[in-house]
């Protein structure tokens, strides 16, 4: 058996999810903190790679003796949160702890996963919400909004998504399946919120880049259509702020 | 005429709002900024001296050249939040400007003035809510927050309120007139509201202290009432921690 791990953290002070030597990651502290409460070096397995200043209100990881598929402990599951939380830094929160088959896989597993993307729209900053969402003064009405939400409504369902990844990016397929996508505003929050079998690199903030776009008539909403159909990532928008983005639910 | 400027900002990287020498202040930022836009040396007065730490969803400050009763300037008012947040840190925004009378104090003309507390209550920490909340992993239940809603009634009304100000202050009176205080919770967050004609020095922060000793069952709600009449300070709660505590409405 291994250990699945649930877990909550700010990305701002973050290089990331992913392990990087002399750089401070998420990775790296589970590690530390792994190492720390159980005695022995682990693997710690993520369902993503998040990018530097990307948040997670949820994140999922399986913890396994190094080089092995599970590990052995005398601590109890319902335990694990609040011990492992007290060798972590204030940014990390580990808040449910459960037991897995030694096949499971965190990111092979995976059902669907939910992003939200936060903008803050208002005509100054709020220092509150900096590091948390993306600013964006220029007035965005109800209107646009209502296009945006309409623009999104054209991600749902199996498409090539090549044009919103990331050029470069190497992946074995570019077709991915959205399951919903939304945009809502609340006061002066805008908030797209989009779940899928799987996201390219980049997606969601290429995503939300074009959809700005649709916001301020750049692109009409029916036409991301064509903006998926082309598979060109010249098609679409700006690729959003990272700090903005924030991965939402992991479902498996 | 001088202007009124209405302020928010995040507390954390403050060493509190009163200008100190070497020290990263409110007060300080704003007579940079102010300088930088209006070309001269300004005296900033702000409506109170938040702590260290504290946190404003809602500031308010007069400008005025220095040493004079008001200022000119040629940018009309409802410009001035962008123009003047553009020469502050991210962390204080400027929301609003309008012009008062020579004679306005934004200290001593406040009407009233609200704070909230926020409780963070969780079996964790939440990554999202350090530095903007205390928090307390002890199951605080339903019912202990009806207990903290029940004392927080005693504190309305005109009262001597020497058991909650720190020892040691300095005031003339003692005696402020609370207009309302509530406990509330939504999620893991409890919120403790409270307004006043004026605050004594950590008032409220030795209030939620003392509702937190409440909600432990140390001291029983209608006991607050007698705690007022003693007017000793060591018979109150602990002071709770500067990061928890926003001000967060000043009336006029």
């Amino acid at each position: 058996m291994k250990l699945l791990l649930w877990l909550s953290y700010l990305g701002t002070d973050f290089c990331g999810y992913q392990i990087q030597k002399d750089k401070r990651t998420v990775q790296g502290e589970l590690n530390t903190a792994a190492k720390c409460l159980f005695g022995f070096d682990c693997d710690v397995t993520g369902c993503s790679r998040t990018d530097s200043g990307v948040h997670a209100n949820t994140f999922c990881c399986t913890v396994a003796k190094k080089g092995e598929n599970g590990l052995v402990t005398d601590i109890e599951a319902h335990r694990i949160p609040r011990a492992l939380s007290a060798h972590l830094p204030p940014d990390i929160s580990v808040f449910d702890a459960v037991w897995v088959d030694d096949d499971f896989h965190p990111r092979y597993d995976v059902k669907y996963k939910e992003y939200v993307y936060r903008i803050c729209n208002a005509s100054v900053r709020d220092p509150f919400e900096e590091g948390r969402s993306w600013y964006i003064p220029r007035v965005i009405t109800d209107k646009d909004v209502e296009n945006m939400s309409k623009a999104a409504s054209f991600f749902v369902g199996e498409h090539d998504f090549s044009a919103f990844m990331a050029q470069g990016s190497n992946v074995q397929s570019t077709v991915r399946n959205v399951t919903y996508a939304s945009v809502e505003r609340e006061g002066d929050v805008i908030t797209f919120k989009v779940a899928a079998n799987g996201f390219l690199y980049n997606m969601v903030r290429i995503m939300m880049g074009t959809l700005v776009y649709v916001a301020q008539g750049k692109i009409e909403p029916c036409r991301i259509k064509e903006i998926i159909e082309s598979r060109d990532r010249s098609m679409a928008g700006t690729t959003a702020p990272a700090h903005g983005l924030y991965l939402n639910k992991v479902v498996y």
